[in-house]
């Protein structure tokens, strides 16, 4: 077993993929969305793949944008994370499970409970995607007419971990004691009631729920701002990021684990896994086309308002089967406009293509065979610019079953990724520190984790 | 088979049971709260008993009583019930689903839309109990100082049901048509946005999840106030009823019942199920010695303050192993303390029995062998007392196990009972009809379920 520094690997799940034109590809689960037996083939397929977790992206509202574009798009709806993971923890045995959770459209009670609950059920398996939810037509459906501004979201998000955590830790690990002779449960001297009252939330507490398995679930936060990052660093256990490339991915690492050592933190206790959607092909000819077809299958309209967006100007006057023509600068979002650009540059894209490939997604991207695609994660874990990735796959379940059937085992062969899970909870196997019980300091854990 | 009427069968479950000395019987499961193995063969031998569903009771706090006494219980924690019932449908086939879902400290967009996951992941089995929840305690866990008062939370609780089933009809049964040759994965002619604004609640809507395999889940209601039984004949396709014995029983049904033509509703479109809690035996002498071993392990000093609270003095005063004294009449309560004194003339119970009893479950049960038992239950069904019953039971497995090999097989011989699960859905089972789409009146519905 080599003692080379492991890849950690999540698989970001939208149920029929992350590519709006995925569920067009021929052999693609179509009506993945509302198809539990194809959702429980997807999660064994990434446990004999030995990922680390399953994240389930999440919405609160019906994602904004016009019908017409809408209409094309499986994104539109899918079983809600909560009841989706509750039932895929039978169908895994060693698969992490995390769920997004708002902290801006739900109450702190309420979240504590249920990763409790799924933290149990999956016997110590659960991870909460901490999101402040910026989109403004998730307030309307919570009968809120304004968004907090983003600050303020950062402020209650804070409070709110705080909270979550606090009722996490209502009752020491060893307090249900379950003596029949004495006729008692529980042991009330382990028992603490929160009694918050800060500036956004007031939750009294207990959680009427034992402490999780993992002490508290795994905290995994996104979000590149100031305030996120800080969030993140003094509070997260995972980082979903999105860099777009290796510098940006160095730099955002950088910054991060840079602002761990000031607040006590180990600097491997917050592991850092960018998106990245992998295609692979057996040649990386094969892998392109591959790509080049999934995106075609956007459909082009929708595309075109994509691609008109980016650029700021309408895209649709232009041939869509040639080059792009010179594009004059605009006020409006000119660090897109010069990606854009550099792609269609890059890659030598048509209108059309560029579109599809805005339509379907643009971010960070391994395109290549097992072994190349194997070169450029190394590249990114030798060079500090992750600690694993966040992986997307290009369609289900054919996308899934290639990277499991030929990346892992060439990652496994380099000795950069495990072969067994290594423990029995998400965070043994991430190399996560088991978090300290605030209020009863002689429960199971180690130092490192502070609050 | 027979064409009598059909009892309808629901178990009403807490994890140990709902006796809070089940714990400490022998070969009971203690720890059932946290431990889904033990649920999951409960649930499964449920099915096999062809019961209609299982009722996850729930709270939103810790229970409200002395930690002296709540130390004692087995009822201070549990999983909580979306995540416990999703993990259960994967491990069931046929048994409906039914958790407890509060109108006071939830968003209907939350509850509209896990509901309709759990009735995905279950294909048509989910059940939701609708509850105001009248427990200041669970106040202080949502930020309020002040529960609403009991008029206004039925008048909230009525506009949350208008909202979540509003939500569930978002969209035409048959919207998604996932064409891959026109790019179409829906038509959005079958998408309705809600647009509610009421006094109590606003939301823009849709729901981003496809409609109910039932239509809407089957709704449930507790609660025998005015306005309880009001919005029951209103929107409930079940009630889970409380009356102390078949004359109460008969009262109750006759009321609930008449309200249901004025409003338009076929009389058999709502079910009627009181509780029961059965202890079975070979013969009723060694099922009353079953209960009263389980009473004995009440923990005497709990039970004692119950027994106090019931008859508005302080029992502990009493020789416990002695029969009542004469008790002073009180302002409090007098007609809890007249059902007391009935209860220990009738059974002739000591103090000491008489507070284990209250302490332990003392509503309507059914103690005796599968045939006095299956009497009992004929006489409620054919007397128009009930449609069925939400059974409790003693401990757990063994009170569980009685019930389905001795009372079950008794009932069906009398062709009262199913052998067979008649239907694919919870609504099939209990013979209700799949609600109408109020916004697309081309989907699938039988006329008679109005809003």
């Amino acid at each position: 077993m080599s003692t080379a520094r492991q890849l950690k690997l999540g698989a970001f799940m939208r149920p029929v993929s992350i590519h709006t034109g995925a569920w067009r590809y021929p052999g693609a689960w179509k009506d993945a969305n509302f198809n539990f037996q194809h959702l429980k083939r997807l999660a064994q397929t990434l446990e004999r793949g030995k990922f680390d977790a399953f994240f389930m992206a999440d919405h609160l509202a019906l994602l904004n944008m016009p019908l017409d574009a809408l209409k094309r798009s499986h994104t539109a709806t899918s079983f809600e994370p909560f009841t989706l993971l509750s039932a895929l923890s039978q169908a895994t045995e060693h698969l992490g499970l995390v769920a997004t959770a708002s902290t801006s459209f739900d109450e702190p009670f309420h979240i504590a409970r249920r990763f409790a609950s799924l933290d149990h059920l999956s016997n110590g398996r659960a991870g909460w995607n901490i999101v402040t939810t910026s989109n403004p037509d998730a307030a309307l459906n919570f009968g809120l007419e304004q968004h907090l501004d983003h600050d303020q979201r950062y402020a209650r998000a804070r409070e709110f971990h705080d909270v979550v955590t606090g009722l996490w830790d209502s009752w020491s690990d060893d307090a249900f004691t379950r003596d029949v002779a004495t006729a008692e449960y529980f042991d009330p001297a382990k028992l603490h009631t929160l009694n918050h009252r800060g500036e956004h939330l007031s939750v009294r507490g207990p959680l009427h729920i034992a402490r999780p398995v993992q002490g508290w679930p795994v905290i995994v936060q996104a979000g590149a701002s100031e305030p996120a990052r800080q969030l993140a660093a003094e509070t997260a256990d995972v980082i979903f990021a999105a860099p777009g490339n290796l510098e940006e991915g160095r730099a955002f690492y950088a910054d991060v684990k840079a602002r761990l050592a000031p607040l006590g933190r180990e600097r491997d206790q917050l592991k850092i896994l960018p998106a990245a959607f992998v295609v692979v092909g057996d040649t990386v000819q094969q892998a392109r086309e591959t790509r080049a077809r999934l995106d075609s299958l956007v459909h082009y309209e929708s595309a075109i308002a994509s691609l008109s967006i980016a650029l700021g100007t309408d895209a649709s006057r232009f041939d869509p089967d040639a080059f792009l023509p010179p594009v004059p600068q605009t006020n409006d979002s000119q660090s897109s406009r010069e990606r854009v650009l550099a792609l269609a540059d890059r890659e030598q894209l048509t209108v059309r293509q560029l579109a599809q490939r805005l339509g379907g997604y643009a971010g960070l991207a391994f395109v290549g065979t097992a072994q190349t695609i194997a070169d450029e994660m190394q590249e990114w874990l030798d060079g500090e610019g992750s600690d694993g990735f966040n992986v997307m796959f290009p369609w289900l379940p054919g996308g899934l079953d290639d990277f499991v059937d030929k990346v892992v085992p060439e990652l496994q062969g380099r000795g950069i990724f495990r072969r067994e899970y290594e423990g029995a909870t998400l965070r043994e196997n991430l190399g996560l520190a088991r978090p300290a019980n605030r209020f009863f300091t002689a429960d199971q854990a180690s130092p490192e984790k502070k609050i």
